[in-house]
């Protein structure tokens, strides 16, 4: 069973926040992304990217996604706690582009507690998160819900 | 500017349907992006994965959601539409693991078209995606608007 640290649904309260660790985007980890899922010029090739409309080389839109579930999920481990899986995302919105040479970190809000249809085990947490720049500049944020064991099954 | 066959904003129609090609999930993929984006021990491990609640290893929400990305881009690519980026997911929700092994495939429905803020050459197109495997299960499905070149500056 549990450890004692391990933090479990009914441990997680609204309006708990909490500020992850910091990411430097690089041009091989934006290339290396876009080749597999996003295979557009401005994502893979510096001189296009200059003459795109962003200007330079960023990355794709789901890279930072993903890079966002890295900050976000170092923290779940370091806290320890008994995520499941991702659920829904009820919104997301990309701002500004992530550039080759940006730092990137994100800020987390739990939002919303509520039950996972059809789950005994499991609960739902809503996270309001923003992922901001170097700068200060925010750029993309969303609303997920993660899927949170329980630790008294059928308890809401 | 553009080849003849370059499709535009103006040139995409609410209604229209496309099925893009397949992906086979496979562990070496499942893990190289658990590691780099989302590494939790049922992404990562067969056997820690298959004594989780989702029985067997399978991949992040998140690389399922990059893989969805590459479906469609590759459609997009072939289709030659004059993409400039995503903008905004309205909803998501991932229903079913994708596991080693599956084949997943996207049809996409174009469901929207609308200005862009602040943008006049572009205009956003709303797709409508959903992501089934091998079984013709849903595993996912998401509202996704993304930017498209004007063939006409400020035409709406």
């Amino acid at each position: 069973m549990a450890t004692p640290s391990t933090l479990y649904w009914e441990d997680i309260d609204i309006g708990q926040e909490l500020e992850t660790g910091l990411l430097d985007i690089d041009a091989p980890g934006i290339r290396g992304f876009a080749e597999k899922f996003d295979p557009q010029p401005y994502h893979l090739d510096r001189d296009a990217a200059e003459a795109s409309l962003f200007g330079g080389l960023c990355a794709s839109g789901w890279h930072v996604s993903a890079m966002m579930m890295k900050l976000v999920s170092e923290e779940l481990i370091k806290e320890n706690i008994a995520l499941i899986g991702s659920k829904k995302v009820p919104w997301l919105e990309w701002y500004r582009p992530v550039f080759e040479g940006d730092t990137i970190s994100a800020h987390v809000t739990i939002a919303d507690k509520s039950a996972a249809d059809g789950e005994a085990d499991c609960g739902l947490i809503g996270f309001d998160i923003e992922v901001h720049n170097q700068k200060g500049k925010k750029v993309m944020a969303l609303s997920a819900y993660l899927m949170i064991q329980k630790k008294e099954v059928g308890h809401v």
